[in-house]
């Protein structure tokens, strides 16, 4: 039955007194409690008793009587250091450490069935949306095709005030920052960075697969100029930050880019901090979770969850890592874009494209559209002055030999 | 591990049809085969090979290998026998039946406990969206204030046809037929019964309480007028049939009626066969769930992740019904309320309004706004010619007192 947790918190911002409130104030239902809270700043005004507090992580990770380790600091080495230590000690971890959870993941899941404690981590992934439970525990079979959507809160919040609200790049991701819905350095986010690693998270839940960070492209909202804003508006677009992955010919793809999102399109309505995640199976048709992407009490709600979870001994079982049975991560893949950069620019031309669809050049601007390799698309992404954006229902051409050949190939 | 299942089939319609496709013709990760399927209509052609069929119950309930019965049958009476019997005779059993489901759950529970084997219907509940998954193994903690959404697809198909392509009520239900959205009989859809058997399931599952259908306050769409979606288009609204439990003073209160709908409510984007369900709690705020609910498809993809969770022994384990304590469900409400009716109707008047806002009156017709209570507009919405709906962003007062001083009362 339910047992009653005692947990050690590792950092104590917003989230982690979201949960002191929720755990201590209310008479919630879930049966946990605050035991010590290790954090950095000594000498710091606090809202809850002094005693609660420590400056040494060995007091919490060497408490026998500390059951679940409860892990909300921003600083993603320390962060694993945590992780390893307190599983080493016997202890559960919940975290909502995207970035060291995308880096350390095989890692993590090794550790986990080696010292047979679980580290879960709802909180890492699109804030409130009970996504990775849902993957694990409902999406259980090999008939997902695919699962995409806005995973970064801050960025969405920057396109929707800049279409909506008609700011530029540069207001909206100030206003983004005094809500605290972007970090005072946003380049994680409008890189891409941050939603990438929420979907190297998603994919091993997915498909089964552990891919690094690096494999992946991801292509940010950074590079978009004023000349993308007019082509949305005119096309009557909006842009939205998408991290998609899906499974063609035996490899699974996945990238971070932005995209052109038609207004029908269920994505559009999906505004501000929120984040949306969009699962398609080959009988499951698509399904949509909405929730709050970014602020403290939706990453709050699902840190709470996972050590509700806990008390019930929850933990996740990976079962697609044992049913894919060697997928293959891939980039080699064509996509549908729009190309945007200075006149001047030598690099890009019709030439570089599999298939050239349009052009425009004016006042020193070009752009084309047309079906272009992802690889190329991130070479030029990385290039001053150039915006990349993926066409509304843009296709995905794996280029990639179907599984079945490419293993006879090997075989021959 | 997993286990191979085998599966005694009841019903082999569309969904029948298309899990027969999944389970034998794709390599699914499913581990599952069907072994006999229980049919009621002899010699008729069907498109898988004869042995497959019986017409005797027994010869799947009395069959040692089969594990699980797969219900699929409308007749909510006999499916109620075969969940009992497959029951008693040691099988788990998967089903779809609503009807079943919400007039048996409290005695389909006992039966669950005692013969130590689940009977799990995901299905039931809004076609493909993993609603009860959710509400058992992530919303584990009584921090849920309501459960709410649009819970039946005919109905929302109908409304979308009559407010996109200005379709007449009666056109729009006859293409919602021609498309297998409605059923021939619609009057289970359009009178909310079908939407409150849902509601009444997400209750057990949400607040940890059984409740009867009939206790349950249900108004349908069907007696919404010319003049009602006169007033909804002038005031800029669709209208939504949706269905809702809240928990305030310490009581569960839930019904199912039409409501106007803002165009920024993010239900009013749920169009056509969509369902939608939106949980609302004090700490993870608004999760908003999109997914198809009516057709053969988006059921059978919720059965199909039922008989996948049963190889790993998944069984709803009820947690709230343990942690709840005793809440009762309560009508007495008072909601705020646009009425329209004949002018020469004697039963309605100012003085029935709690608080009345305002009214109009014009042609033999008549309609007043305000705040009346919910068994009023019950007793309402069963006269001819009246129609009733929700004003969007209604209030709903509960008027029960406060739990703690009712339970002093008693024991006074």
């Amino acid at each position: 039955m339910r047992k009653k947790l005692k947990l050690g918190l590792f950092g104590f911002g917003c989230v982690g007194q979201g949960l002191y409130h929720v755990l201590h104030e209310t008479h919630g239902g879930v049966k946990a409690e605050i035991s010590k809270i290790c954090v950095k700043t000594k000498n710091k005004e606090r809202p809850i008793p002094a005693d609660f507090f420590t400056y040494s992580k060995d007091e919490i990770l060497d408490n026998p009587e500390i059951d679940v380790v409860v892990e909300l600091i921003d600083d993603a080495k320390a962060a694993f250091e945590i992780v390893k230590t307190a599983l080493e000690k016997g202890k559960a971890v919940v975290t909502a450490n995207k970035k060291m959870l995308a880096e350390h993941l095989e890692e993590i899941y090794q550790l986990q069935q080696k010292y047979n404690k679980p580290v879960i981590y709802e909180g890492a992934v699109c804030g409130s949306i009970p996504i990775l439970r849902n993957l694990e525990e409902y999406y259980d079979n090999d008939l997902i095709n695919s699962i995409e959507g806005i995973f970064n809160g801050s960025t969405n919040y920057i396109l929707t005030k800049v279409f909506e609200e008609k700011k530029s790049y540069t207001d909206a991701l100030k206003t983004a920052q005094e809500l605290g819905f972007a970090e005072s350095d946003p380049s994680l986010d409008v890189e891409g960075y941050d939603p990438k690693f929420k979907l190297v998270i998603a994919i091993a839940h997915t498909f089964g697969i552990f891919v690094k960070p690096e494999q992946v492209i991801n292509i940010g909202i950074d590079r978009i100029s004023d000349l993308d804003l007019k082509f949305a508006r005119e096309n009557g677009y909006f842009i939205k930050l998408i991290a998609r992955a899906f499974k063609a010919n035996g490899k699974v793809y996945g990238f971070v880019a932005p995209q052109f999102v038609e207004t029908t399109n269920p994505l559009a309505s999906v505004r501000n901090e929120y984040n949306a995640v969009q699962v398609q199976g080959a009988f499951a048709e698509k399904q949509l979770f909405i929730g709050k992407g970014a602020g403290s009490y939706p990453t709050g709600s699902a840190v709470l969850s996972d050590i509700s979870a806990l008390s019930y001994d929850y933990c996740y079982e990976y079962k697609k890592l044992h049913q894919e049975g060697g997928v293959e991560f891939s980039n080699n893949v064509v996509v549908e874009a729009y190309v945007s950069f200075d006149q001047d620019t030598d690099t890009i031309s019709i030439q570089d494209f599999e298939n050239f669809q349009s052009g425009y050049a004016a006042s020193g601007k070009q752009y084309m559209v047309g079906q272009v390799k992802l690889e190329k698309l991130q070479a030029w992404s990385k290039q001053k002055g150039v915006g990349i954006i993926l066409a509304p229902n843009s296709q995905f051409i794996s280029q990639d030999a179907v599984q079945e050949n490419a293993y006879e190939l090997r075989t021959a």
